[in-house]
């Protein structure tokens, strides 16, 4: 009896079904299939692997994708000429091609309008500072959000960890959230985000902890970093409802004991980072996110889809 | 701006127009409108003011409600009459009567089957050992709770502090409530009414704190009860996501600076226990829950209906 636990384990697969059905049913609003290119300029096996993923999801699901084998010194001009191109909709690009700060110009080269990552420096700017569209004061088209924190988001809005009794944007107030990871990719917007819709952030990589929040009684229209001197996951973990954590490591590991009662943890490294005994203390545990991020990537892919003016996407 | 806030104040009107709309909805599959008889055997003008409440609630929503005033010698009988009497499917009685423990025997001659206040020694007793039905394994009679204890619960469920994607009876794991107020009416069973769902509550009273919880993992099937020596509202209130309080004392406030940012925080006292600065640190602020606790007494005398055996509440 006490290994059964009262967790419940939630498989992206089932998250993203619900999420599917929604992107489903905007997709028959248009006349035309969203169309996706795709960009390989390299020979690494997972990049492959990720393309061949996104091309059979948007195969299945109504949206036109092609894959762009090319050299990786024509991928700027090949980028430039889809900017241009009315037939596209949305861009990706499987990285790393230089694997240096060139990729970063690169990335720069993708039109804000067919960035379907939602990695281009205005989209960036635009979620740190919690601005929510690309047309203000119109407010018709939607700024574009990084694939993954959005997947993340909405597990937690699937879990009810917003809570739609509070107002849009104050969601997660009263919520304190611990993210494993800083990166600029994933960790740090993630953070940023779940402060911007009201949580108490608690954002930890190596250097240490830093609290992203929008202050007392949520005062600030975006949110605030603070370092906080001293704290570890002994600080952390005991206090936050939510542990999301995406660490690249095999040999790192949650520790369980630290995790509260009734948490919700959500793993979004490829590497499992809690041990199964979380199962022990969490009420929901997430061990996996990929199924959700590539459904976010065609709901992105609608986004982009619908925000272009005049069309309504049509070509 | 800073006194604004994000605090929404809801009303119990609001909460209790959505409960009236399950009520009537499952009031028309019986074929006769359910009787409730009242007893008023004192004097006192606040009894008489909810004697005059309840009759103009269940008249207004299609229930049948009599009033009937009587000597206190004369009450004992007449409850014994009402038990046996097929036309009535609850009663209340309006207390003080003789407002000493004679009272308490009063209430142990309702008949369980017609107890809408859900006072009765077998009730109670079932709420406290989670039973939730009073004809296991059949399941088919649900037991009654009282009334202001649900009426708090239902108010939880609809602000959404009960997460629906939790299994049913822990839908308040990860959750910690603190209740201010012990009484045998009210405050006790209300913390074991949110720990049996998987909350860890902090009952705290004049005497001092205590946890009340089904233990790490929810592993025990009913919440078990232990003294917090040398705990407060200092230790309670800034890890407490919920605040309930229900002091009958106008000077009583509770300390807003212990209360955490975003708190839930309902006052069912009808002093004001909460200040208005509430407003600055709480989520969410429930000033008064009379209007709940009436509807809840019109769904206790609807499930008591339901209840009556072969007759599916036809006389």
């Amino acid at each position: 009896m006490a290994s059964s636990g009262p967790c419940k384990t939630v498989l992206a697969g089932a998250i993203a079904k619900s999420l599917l059905a929604e992107v489903t049913a905007d997709l028959k609003k248009l006349d035309n299939a969203p169309r996706l290119h795709g960009y390989l300029a390299n020979k690494d096996p997972a990049a492959r692997m990720y393309a061949d993923w996104s091309a059979k999801t948007c195969r299945e699901n109504g949206f036109d994708f092609t894959l762009h084998e090319v050299e990786r010194e024509d991928l700027e001009d090949e980028i430039r000429h889809a900017n241009i191109d009315d037939s596209v909709d949305g861009m990706i690009v499987y990285y790393p091609v230089f694997d240096t700060r060139r990729d970063q110009t690169l990335q720069w080269t993708v039109s804000m309008f067919k960035d379907v990552e939602g990695l281009s420096p205005q989209l960036i700017s635009n979620m740190y500072q919690n601005i929510r569209f690309l047309d203000p004061p119109m407010n018709a088209r939607k700024s574009i959000l990084p694939c993954t924190p959005l997947a993340i988001i909405k597990i937690l809005e699937y879990l009810q960890i917003y809570n739609n009794f509070l107002d849009y944007g104050k969601r997660l107030f009263g919520r304190r959230i611990t993210v494993i990871n800083r990166s600029e990719v994933v960790g740090r917007p993630l953070a940023a985000l779940l402060a911007n819709d009201g949580a108490e952030v608690y954002s930890i990589d190596v250097t240490g902890v830093q609290q992203f929040s929008r202050g007392s009684g949520l005062k600030k229209q975006k949110h605030e970093v603070r370092d906080m001197e001293g704290w570890g996951l002994e600080q952390c973990l005991p206090i936050s409802d939510v542990v999301v954590s995406g660490v690249p490591n095999e040999a790192y590991k949650v520790p369980t004991h630290l995790v509260r009662e009734g948490a919700v943890c959500i793993n979004f490294s490829s590497e499992k980072n809690f041990t199964p005994d979380v199962k022990e203390r969490a009420a929901i545990y997430v061990p996996a996110i990929g199924k959700v991020t590539i459904l976010i990537l065609l709901r992105n892919l609608l986004r982009l889809a619908q925000n272009r003016p005049h069309t309504n996407g049509i070509r």
